[in-house]
This record gives structure tokens, sequence and C-alpha cells, in this order.
């Protein structure tokens, strides 16, 4: 009985662990990410591991063959991972999350087994019992009986691959990716190591002579039986080719240590075994050089198991994630919480390697940073509210954004626009690193070189000729709009204002009164496209009349139109957010605002999956007694689009964007207005949320939003550490520096 | 009068120097080296600089280009410089000299001025004032009014161009090439500096999964004012080329210093010269690594001056080529006696770099030396002639020679057939390795293991399977012959018969007596394929009859036919050259055997440009009372073939096998049956030829043939210090060991 006592509490214990330790030991905020929202409906988000800001990640390659519902090259596909797909062809070791063109993607890892196939859509496969968690993503290999699992540090992917008895390969194409870009360049060190470079660059169709090699190096823990790389080489066509047989023809090159390049080449890592073994792969990654991937590996994973790395990215994410602590809500809050949370922790990105190098914009030479360097600004997003968000609860991390920022003002003449791995692409319109900078500066980030920033915002958005940032400026500047000469010219002078305006407002801190009241007027110079037949913002040519013929709904679901970018008059109508008040003037006074902004919901031209009028719901706030309908809206649109599903996010999560969005929203408080330092407040989705604040920016260690009443009905009242506030709108000065924010239903 | 007269000596001192200099101290051996000889006619060497044995060579290359008469791509060409061509697009950094395929011919250096133009079809130009000498080669580039000189030391290529006022350009071109891989990798270090590889290989369409890299550091003597890399991408086909507006289009990356790839790239170096200026190019060049192609560099010319590697690698020619002195004689004679000396001793070239690394035969490491490791055995051609003057003037060179293909025996478990830069080309037939090393041995040469090399000779004459040495060779033990079902059965049989002879010499020699019976006795099994009627050898088909139709003529120029490799029954009938005795037998006598013999010529099927026949003319010397006809007949052939013209070669060199036939041909004597220490006497062309004896493995310091009577006339009587030799024949051993080979004519 004893002994049948023993067992029963060890059979307990193991059942314990097996099944109980998620449940038991999930209340961490990291446990309730779920890597796999945003995998579908284009959120462009993949499931695979990464750390905070990392440079490394991996993920499920499954967009290339036919077999897939969404193939990489039958369309513009811009992730590698699709959660509706079904034939995988390997794992990339670095990726972008949430982005609208391919790009990196590369780097294929992939485990097959029995003799070496080197073509992707022959050795891919389905797959199963995917497992995704931060920091940890695994995947049962169908074709090959392998069961695949991944973690990552900042600059290094762990994979570790557990296959049957008998031949195993471990491939690492270099051909297959999901940029644009080609070329690779590879040599096998030795039996357990790999070196090489792959290119990438052109993103968004942009700058392809700023196209940028990723290098790495590859380390296997247990050394190949055999190893080899394979080339395909592009066909000759030269008169010679009649004694080429060979033309074309894939090579397979057995055990050699020789450079090879090409477009098309990889290498196989073969094992002969006679039991089920395991062999992780360890491939740091660097921008600068394959000397840096190698001590980016060393440094980072030397001697670790993938359990030890695992645990401690794990670590990293819950560390990170605790900042915003929520109680109540359920577990489905909870996760689509932490993951939007998670989702804007990961661009932008670190660029430099462990010895602080990285290549400067233009990559005429290698710097070096004590802090972090700062890669994949996706600005025309997350001006919006990313990056205030990151001034909120990470400010070390925004100060050392605007740094990198600062860093490339000083490298390219200009702040960046669109940057991505020490590239400019120039991708989409306006000219948001001033928005940025203001905003956390005028938020208290203010330790880096403020009148250099300042001066770096004159520039762009003065200096007439040759301006990457402002084309049309010449005209802007003296008709206050752009006309239909330019692209997308309504969205591009509203984007204008709003930087003007936001330079105003630190030209204003800084006691330049003259630039403070230029900027203050352009800001507001919007207000000449203002079509007041129609109250919508409205393109005009080159000779100042209106545009003709003009559809108000014309360029809805991307759409290419005259006026605007990515949207239409409709999505664009309220994008003024430093002048609402000036925009309810326009329109005829508070209801005629109210009204038009409500239908904009009601005919369906609100695009939750875009930025441009993303501030919508909460803009029923500047109308008193309307303040409910923002309530109501936001509760709606975070019902409707953000769910813990793989389509959880209303599309391309833009950089972390879309998820800024959903946490702010679901902590009932929103930047209005970017630049300006002031958030406007709807209902809460927790009962309780902590703020943890950086002691080095700010003097509070947290604040505390409540909920007092949970029921569906209308904000009654909201109180600042007791004291009852007299509008929907608090600054960031107060929001900071008090205690407890309540929010108080009915 | 006085001031006058000083002014006049002065003058004449000027004159003396300008327009004498090069007659009064032009007595050197390295001064008659005229680069020219073998750049027409398909020669296929080149007239751009090397050091002895270099590993690095620049050429001019003008085989790129409709404007040019002989065009690469229009045809089978081998050569990157033809002299009747007019258009240059550049200098390779790597080059073969005298070889039928094309390979290497890459790293093309190219100066230019005015704006940076990539394509070498708009840069190219026409160019005159050529010079070449030993170690030195200097054009005019009309188009750009530059000046071009260039040197090398044995890993480093030297370039120093000489610009007009303006912009200037250096670019090299990792693209354009004569091999027919394609594939570069290039890094701009700084404005300095540069280093990459460029893949190159399948040497005649060969081994293509053996392709390789070369690698290099261009170091530049001033900084470019601006530098960049050019990209020519392939065309991407997919569906988003409709958003690629750069589609297929050249990117210029302004001084970029990332990792560039592809199969169509270079580098720009630019500078704005206020005046004339010249800019020194140095280009280090390895087969291991980038860091080896750098300390090669740095150590074989680091700080020196173009005017000093020039002087140093002509100093070493001097050195070389002095080791056999000529009096008497033409200059012209001189000069196509210098000239082809200079040219056996380009290949076999070194392929380790300056800290002794090379890598093995298909590159699975890296491994060293304490002496030298050479490469490029074009054996199928060398073994006749090439390596026996080696052996004879260079044994210290054919000692590493043959270490080198022991090496490659330990690598790759064969002794090379047709070795490339570590690549096994398997190009043409036999398994002339053992002939090469058995010729060197019996001649004294014997600092190497020898039974090692025995066993390695035994290998590839007995192993019947998997031989990629010997095709065949079942077939060949066992009738005695190889039948039609392989390629070219007649001449390989013969090879195989001739490489058989070698090994029954060695044997010998070691005292294997049964192993002497049997490869004697293989080696005369040719016989089965004579044809009494023809008086001619003749393929047998698979049952044993003679190959049906059967026309001895065809195969001459190449043309493919069944029997005989690169040539006809003819021209294959005396290639025996182990048993001549054997074959006039078969022929009926002696004045069959000389009827027959001056038949090939009567009827013009002697072929001077290749190698089955070379050994024809001296064949005389096996008739009594006909050696007059091998006089006549190697002076006839010397006059016709040979001269101090660009097309004075009778076709490819084939790594100095042409030019090794007429140095011994000059000198009146010829080793007549390659692996047998003998030689056969004709007329010496010069008065005296003095060749200096290595003491490491001669007794005597010198050997001297001298040529009493300088007539028209034939050989009276040859004595070997002073005694005369009943024969036209005389042992190696006879002869180094003898002080004057006097030839006494008529």
């Amino acid at each position: 009985m004893f002994l049948n006592k023993r067992i029963t509490i060890k059979t307990a214990c193991i059942f314990y662990m097996l099944f109980f330790s998620i449940s038991i030991f999930a209340q961490q905020p990291a446990d309730f990410v779920n890597p796999f929202i945003g995998t579908s409906n284009y959120g462009a988000t993949f499931p695979g591991p990464i750390a905070p800001r990392g440079m490394a990640s991996i993920s499920p390659f499954n967009v290339a063959g036919k077999q897939n519902k969404l193939e990489k090259d039958s369309q513009w596909l811009s992730n590698p991972y699709v959660n509706e797909n079904t034939f995988l062809t390997g794992f990339s070791q670095v990726n972008i999350s949430g982005v609208g063109c391919p790009e990196l993607g590369v780097l294929i890892l992939m485990p097959t087994t029995g003799a070496v196939e080197t073509n992707h859509l022959k050795y891919g496969s389905a797959y199963r019992n995917e497992v995704a968690k931060a920091a940890y993503y695994s995947v049962d290999i169908d074709k090959y009986n392998v069961k695949a699992e991944f973690t990552a540090s900042k600059r290094v992917g762990v994979s570790k691959f557990t296959f049957p008895k008998g031949q195993s390969n471990i491939l690492l194409n270099l051909g297959l990716g999901l940029t644009n870009e080609e070329g690779a360049m590879v040599k096998v060190v030795s039996s357990t190591e790999i070196e090489g470079m792959r290119s990438v660059g052109s993103f968004c169709y942009n700058s392809p002579e700023d196209a940028y090699p990723v290098y790495f190096v590859a380390k296997f823990s247990k050394p190949a039986d055999k190893f080899g790389v394979w080339k395909k080489p592009s066909k000759y066509e030269g008169t010679e080719a009649q004694w080429m047989t060979y033309n074309g023809k894939t090579r397979m090159m057995d055990n050699t240590i020789k450079t090879v390049v090409g477009d098309s080449i990889g290498t196989y890592f073969t094992y002969k075994f006679n039991k089920q073994e395991t062999v992780e792969v360890k491939i740091g990654i660097s921008y600068v050089s394959i000397e840096n991937a190698r001590e980016n590996l060393e440094k980072e994973t030397g001697n670790k198991s993938f359990e030890a790395v695992y645990k401690d990215t794990y670590n990293e994410w819950n560390e990170e994630l605790s900042k915003i602590l929520v109680e109540g809500g359920s577990g489905d809050d909870k996760t689509i919480f932490y993951t939007a949370l998670y989702h804007t922790l990961i661009h932008p990105n670190t660029l430099n390697d462990y010895n602080g190098e990285y290549p400067v914009i233009k990559r005429t030479k290698i710097a070096k940073t004590e802090d972090t360097r700062y890669t994949t600004f996706s600005l025309w997003d997350t001006y919006r509210n990313m990056h205030p968000l990151t001034s909120l609860v990470y400010p070390k991390q925004q100060s050392d954004m605007i740094k990198s920022m600062l860093e490339m003002y000083d490298e390219n003449g200009w702040l960046p626009k669109w940057e991505l791995n020490s590239t400019e692409t120039f991708t989409m319109v306006g000219d948001p690193a001033s928005i940025v900078i203001v905003d956390a500066c005028l938020k208290g980030i203010q330790d880096f070189d403020i009148y250099k920033a300042y001066y770096a915002m004159l520039k762009g958005a003065d200096q007439i000729e040759n301006n990457p940032l402002r084309p049309g400026l010449k005209e802007y500047i003296e008709k206050g709009y752009l006309s239909t000469n330019y692209r997308g010219p309504v969205s591009t002078t509203q984007e204008y204002n709003t930087s003007d305006y936001a330079i105003s407002l630190l030209a204003k801190a800084l006691g330049k009164k003259d630039d403070y009241n230029r900027f203050t007027k352009r800001s507001l110079s919007y207000r000449k496209l203002y079509d007041s037949d129609l109250k919508l913002l409205r393109p005009r040519t080159a000779n100042g009349k209106w545009y003709e013929p003009f559809d108000p709904v014309s360029g809805a679901n991307f759409e290419e139109n005259v006026g605007f970018i990515e949207g239409n008059a409709w999505q664009y109508a309220f994008m003024v957010p430093h002048d609402i008040k000036g925009l309810i003037k326009l329109m005829g006074g508070e209801k005629e605002f109210s009204d038009q902004l409500q239908k904009v919901f009601d005919i369906k031209q609100f695009d939750m999956a875009n930025e441009p009028d993303i501030a919508n719901p909460y803009l029923f706030n500047y109308v008193k007694g309307d303040e409910w309908k923002a309530q109501e809206m936001v509760k709606k649109l975070v019902k409707e689009y953000f769910q813990n599903k793989p389509k959880g996010l209303p599309g391309n999560d833009d950089t972390g964007t879309m998820s800024a969005w959903l946490v702010y929203s679901m902590m009932g408080i929103y930047p209005i207005s970017p630049g300006d330092p002031i958030y406007t407040i709807t209902t809460p989705m927790f009962d309780k949320i902590t703020i943890k604040l950086d002691p080095k920016y700010y003097k509070k260690e947290n604040i505390v939003i409540e909920k007092e009443i949970n029921t569906d009905g209308k904000i009654n009242s909201i109180e600042l550490n007791g004291k009852t506030l007299n509008s929907f709108f608090i600054s960031h000065e107060d929001f900071v520096n008090g205690k407890t924010l309540k929010v108080i239903q009915n």
C-alpha cells in the first residue's frame, strides 16, 4: 500500500508538471502572449521566437509552393508565415513583423531525412502540432517525423531538431526568401560551422542601390558526418552552352570549405543516426560582418543549452511585459492585451552587434554605440501611438530610438522616414520623425541633443531643394498645400501640417517665438483643402481649382487615387489631430462635426486596418456630451477586430501600431494628438491597470488606472487622485505625476 | 668651346642612355624574352607580366566585344588576349598560358576617365604602343589618354596608371571574364582597399561541382575621392517585377563598404586630378582566403614601388633563364629560344600562398607546405618534353612538382591527370603522371617518396573499377586495347602503353621483377591494333573486328573521330616512343619504317601544333643513315613554325610543351622516350650551349653542347668529352656527367 501510495504521488506529480504547469504558473504576463495573433488576415506577424527588440528571429516559412493558399510569388505577400497555409519549407532566421512589403525572411533552415534534396518545392512538408509562446515555437514536420523547436536571444536564433534514426539532414537554404533581393555567399568552416551572407533590401521596391547583406554564422551541436554546398547556377546562354552538359543544373559540392556565391545556393549537413537524436543549431546574425555574427553567437549563447536560451529570453519578455500589470478582464482580454504589448516590443529593433558596432546609413562606414542602435522605423505608422506608448512605458528605449534617429541625421543628412537596417527606404509620405521626437521630448524624455534634433527638424521642414523627406515643399510653403502634381497631395499636406504642429510645440518650448508662429500657421494650412460643400478635404490642381472629377469614396482598400495615400477623403477627413477644434469650426460646429464623424462609420468608410483614421473613435471626446460614442465605438472596434485568434488583428500590424492602439484602448487612454503630451480617456477594459514608471524619467513609481464599476454603461466621472477631472482629456504630466486615474462608470 | 664640349658629352650620354641602353645591356637572357610570341595563331599565351611559375599574372583583355576579330563568346577561344584584336576592356589579374579551354581571365582592372561607365562594351577602347618584356607590359589607351603599365611578383599583380588631369576611374570588373563560371563577392574596405572573390572553374567543361573561388585584395597607392560598387542584377521574372522599376538595371552603390555578391558586379575608384597623376594598384591573389591574399600582397610587395617589383621579378626571370646560356645564333634565334624557355617556366605554377597554405583537391581542407605546391598540370602535353626539360634544368622544381602530385594522390586517391588549382578536371586521356615521375626518378631526382609514388602508379594502372584515370582498364588488360566502346580507343591504348612502360622501368629499378615483366608486356599491346595492310594503328570494335569504315585521314585538325583523340591514324602512327624498334619490326624493317614516317610529312598529315606526333622528326634517328632527315626536318620545322612574331608558335603552347620542344630542338637534343632517361641528338642551333646543373641533383657544374662547324650540313660525328659516340642517342647519365657534347658537322 505504501508503495502504491508513493507511485500515486509520483504519478500525480508528473501529471501536475505536464498538464498544470501552464495553468498554475501561467499567471505571468509573458504566459499570456499568443504569437499566432496576427498570423492570418494579413496581420503579417510571425509566430516564431524573438527576444524583445531582437535582431534575430525565427519564423516557420510556409509561403513558397503552390500548395499554399497564399503564395509569396503569386501576389503581394509580406510575411514569411500564413496561418492557413499548409506547406512548410523551413524556418527563416531574420524576419520583419507586421509590415506591408515582403522583406527579409531569409537564411531558411530545414530539417529533412533520407537522401539530400535541395529543391524546397520537393523537400517541403505538411506539419502539425504547432506551439507558439513568447520566445518559443515548435512544430512536428509530417514528412520526416522530425520535431522542430525554436528559441532566440537578441542576435541569435536557436533551433533544436529531434530526428528519428537514419539519415538526417539540416539544410540552410540561402536562395529561398521572402525578400525580392537575391545573392548569397557561404563557406562551410568545419563540420560544425557555417559562415556567410545573404543580400536583402529594396524594401517596398525602394532604394535598390542600398540593398545590403545580412551576415551569419551557424554552429551545430553535433559534427556532421557529411556536409556540402549546393548551387543551382543560372543557365549559360552563350555559344559554349552546347559543351556544358551541366548547364543550369544543381551542383552538389561535398565536404568543401570553399567560398561559394550565387543566387540559389545552400548548405547541407548530414547525419547518420543509430537512434533518435537531437541537433541544436545556433545562428548568429550581424549587419556588420561575419566576425561580428560569430561574436554575437559566442557572447549571447556560447555554452548555453536551448533550454537556457529559452528561459533567459522568456524572462526578458516577462520583465518587459510586466511593466504593465492588468487585473480583471477575461483570459482572452489578457491574451490580446499582452500579445499586443509584445507586438509593440518587436520593432524598432536592435541593429548593433554585441560589441556595439553597426553600419551607418548608406553603409559608408561602421560605427559603434554604447547604448542601442535601433532600426526598423516605420514612422508613418508608429508616430501615432507606438512611440507615445514607448515614451510612457519604456522611456529609455524611446530615448535610444531618438538617439538612433539623430545618428541617422548625422549619417544621412536627414531624419529617418522609413528606415530599415540602415537603409532609408523613403516609403510612405510625410515627415513623421519630428512628431516622434517632439512627443517624447515634451513628455520629459530629454536626454538627447534637443537643439540638434530641433535643427534637424527645421532642415526637413525648410530646405526647399533636394529634400527627400518633403517632396513638394516649395508648393506647400507657398500655397499651404500640395497640388495634384504630387502623389497623395491631400494626405501629404495633412502629414506636413501635423509635423509642423509638432515643430511649433518644440519651438515654443525652446522659446523660438518666430518659429513657433511660423509653424503654427503652417500647421493649419490643410484648411485650404477643406471643401465646405462636401465637409471633406479635397485635392486641388496646381492652378488652385478643385480636382475634378472627385469621388470621396475612391481610394478605399488601398486602391490608388488622386489626393490620398492608402485611403480616401472620408478616411482622411479627420486626420488633423492638432486642430480638431479648428475642424469643428470649419464643419460648422460640434453637432455637424459629430454627425460627419459618425457618418464615416455609418457609411462604412472607417478603416480599422490602416492608420489615417484610427484616432477617429476618440474624436467624439471633443464634443461635450458625445463622449459615450467614443467609449462605445472603441469597445465595439476592439471586440470586432482584436481577438485571441490568428486573424485577431485587423490587418498589417504596422510594426506594432495596431497593437499599440489596442494597448492604449484597453487601458482607456489614447494619445490623441501625437506631439502634444495629452491623452484622451475612454473606458478601461480591465479593473485595474498598473503602469510601472522608469524612475530615470518619471517621479512616481507607477500610475494606476482603475475602473470603479464594471458595467457596460457610460463613464460618469473621471478622478485623478480622487479629484474629478472636468474633461475627458488629461495631460501627460498630470497623468504620470498622479497616483490613480479612476474611471467611474454609471 | 669647353662648354660646348660638355654639352656634347652630356647630350651623348642622354642619347646613349635613351637609345643604347637596350642594346648595350640587353645581353641578359631575360632581355631576349618577347612575350608577344604565341599571342596569335591560337598560341594562347599572353603578353602581360608574370613571375617565374607565378600565381598572379596580368594580361591585357581584348577578347570581349564584337569589334574584336576573335570574340570569346562567338567561338571556342581560350585566351584573354589576341594580338590581332583591337578592343581592350581591361587587364585580367589571373590567367593561364597556352591552354585549349577558356579559364580564369578574371579580376579585370580598367582605367577610364570622365563619368563612370560600367558596361565594358562601352568603356572599352582601342589602344597602341604595346610594350611587352619579361615582367613588364605597357600600353596607351586611346580613348582615355591613359598610359597603363604592369608588372607582377609571384602572387601579386602591380598596375600603374598615368592619368591626365580631370576625373579618372579605376574599375575592377568582377563579372567579365574568360572563364565560363560566374559569381563574385566584393567589399570595399576603404578608399585604398578592396577585398573579394570571383568564382572560376569547370575547366574544359569538366568537374563543374569543383568550380572554385579566387580570392583577392587590391590596394591603391592613392585614396579614391569616391568609390563604389556596381551591380547589374539578373532580371526578376515574378509577379512583383511590375513594381520593380529598377528591374535588371545596374545599381551604382556609392561609397559603400557592404559586401556585394552577384554575377555582374564591380568596383569603381574615382579620382579628381588637377594635373597628370599616377596611381598604382597592387592586387594580391590567393586560392585559400582573402586574409592570405592580403598577406601575399603585404609580404611580397608591401612597401615596394612598381619599379622595385619589376626589377625583382626581372632579376628572377634572368636568373632562371640564365640556367641555359647560348652563344652564337641570331638575335631572333635567342629571342625564340629564351621566350620558349620563359614559356616553360610559367606552368606548372605556384598554388600555395606566402605562408605555405593551399587548398587540397576538392577543397575539403587547407594544407600547408614548406616547399612549393604546384598546380596546372596539363600532363597529357607536358610529360613528353616539358617535365623532362624541368628535370634537367630545374630539378628542384621538378622534385616539388612530383611532391605536389603525390600530395594530390593523398588528397584525392589518384595521381593527377589534368589538375588546375586543386581541381582534377580529368581533361584528355591516358595516365601520364606515372611517366613524369619515372622520368624524373630515373634521371636522379629521387628526394620524394618513391615507393608511395610507385604504388600510386600501380593503383592507377591496376584498379579495375571506378578508376577515373584509366577508363576501360578492364578491357585494356583483357584484350590489350580499348575497343570503340571507349572514346579515342587507339590513342588511349597508346597512352596506357606508354605509362605502363614507364612503370615497368621503375619496377625494374626497384627490383620488382614480376611487375617489370607484367608492365613491359602490357606496354606492347598496342601492337594488336597494328593493321599491317595500312601500316597504321586502327581501332577495333568490342568483338575484335577492325572498325569500319575507316579513314586514316579523318581526325585531323581536332575533328572528332572514332579511334583517336585530337588526331588521326597518321598522326598517332608512331606514338609508341618506348617501342620504336618493335614498330620498325611490325612495319617490316627500317626502310619501310622510314618511308612510312616520311610519308606522314609528305602527305601533310604531320601536325606540329599538337602533341601526338611531335617526336616524329626525331624518329629518323632510329634508322641508321637516315639521321640527317631528323636534322633537316627539325631545322625545317623550327624555321617554319617558330618565329619572333606573335604567330611564332604553331598553336596552343600547351603550358609550355611546344616551347619545350623548341628549347630541346635548338639545343640539339630531345627526350625521345619519356620515362626512359635518354636523349636523341640533332644539330644544335647555337654554337655553344651551357646548361648550368643544380649541384643538389647533379655532380657536374654544367654541361656544354657545342657545334663545331656551323654549316647547314649533316652531322658527321658526335663527341662526348672528345670521345666519339657510336649512335645518335645518349643516356641522361652520360650527358649530365659529361663535360662537353660536341656535335661535329660536315
